[in-house]
């Protein structure tokens, strides 16, 4: 069971909750307990568990994480310009893995999974494989 | 093969060890090979693994975290006031996953694998899952 | 499924992509899906996937981290003096799953899996189980 999720994604940097389109999908397959492994595809975008109440959590924390690493640095060799995405990338992890019990993500009250843009907006996707 | 595991934090910033709580489960269970994903049920606490020998690692990461993400910071919008423990959370992740083989976690001699309370104290818990 | 890779590094902070040496090892065992836990038995090296096209991303990404956690911090307690290796360890982590399809690691046209050395040079390793 694996599949490619497409994320559009329509700021430079956005954190975008997609707990539901990974729990729809597990419905889907009728799978009752497991684990089910996310991924991003991207080296500039990654995924996080992070607060799915107070939007101004994202907010902060993508502010928070430009400070950490600014955009702009000009010791930075990478001629793309973009070394802050990879930091962040490897900073929050390209993956996550979530437990399935009773056919339900196992995630607290406040707990979401982010697909973490660090230098949209772009057309960018994510794959995830259950494993009984 | 699923279970939770309450853990009370003490303090504000705290790094718990719970190699042995998941071990003896694994031994409880007699699973002789697989992997154990060992997950945080919150969004200001996490888990990573990081040496077991000197304590003075764990206050130094604690200190070295509250200076890379300071508490009080005036951007911040989100009410509770608690982003710094939103960004050591989604730094170190939610979760962590574990091979287990001839019944033991695969661990180096120095690792050790730790709950981490960025907003405590508070009574918590993390869940585990074993796959074979 | 379980294999222990050692690794020789070269210089202090050095990341060394080992994606070809864990996609071998599959494809020796004849696994066509599943996923693969890979992890690093040190607490002062760990494991990311970022960028396996311009070199200068990891020269950036190595002294972003250098700049983020000074090696030298006067507040430091532990006496080995390495607590920044300590931080950029569980900040990319110590362990990265990675899901195979047709006998295939799901990576990024970009994506490569490295070994990022915060101490060296040292005799490193690292381990890799399959869960089919």
């Amino acid at each position: 069971m694996f599949k490619t999720f497409p994320i559009k994604t329509n700021q430079h940097d956005q954190m975008i909750e997609v707990t539901h389109e990974v729990q729809n999908w597990i419905y889907e397959q009728g799978v009752k307990q497991g684990i089910v492994v996310v991924s991003s595809m991207h080296t500039t975008a990654g995924l996080t568990v992070n607060e799915n109440a107070d939007p101004d959590v994202k907010t902060d924390m993508l502010r928070r994480f430009r400070e950490a690493y600014p955009w702009d640095d000009p010791k930075d060799q990478h001629m793309e310009g973009n070394t802050a995405a990879h930091m962040k990338t490897s900073t929050v992890g390209h993956q996550q893995t979530l437990i399935i019990e009773d056919g339900q993500l196992v995630l607290g009250t406040w707990q979401g999974l982010y697909f973490c843009e660090f230098d949209g907006p772009r057309q960018r996707k994510f794959v995830a494989k259950i494993i009984q």
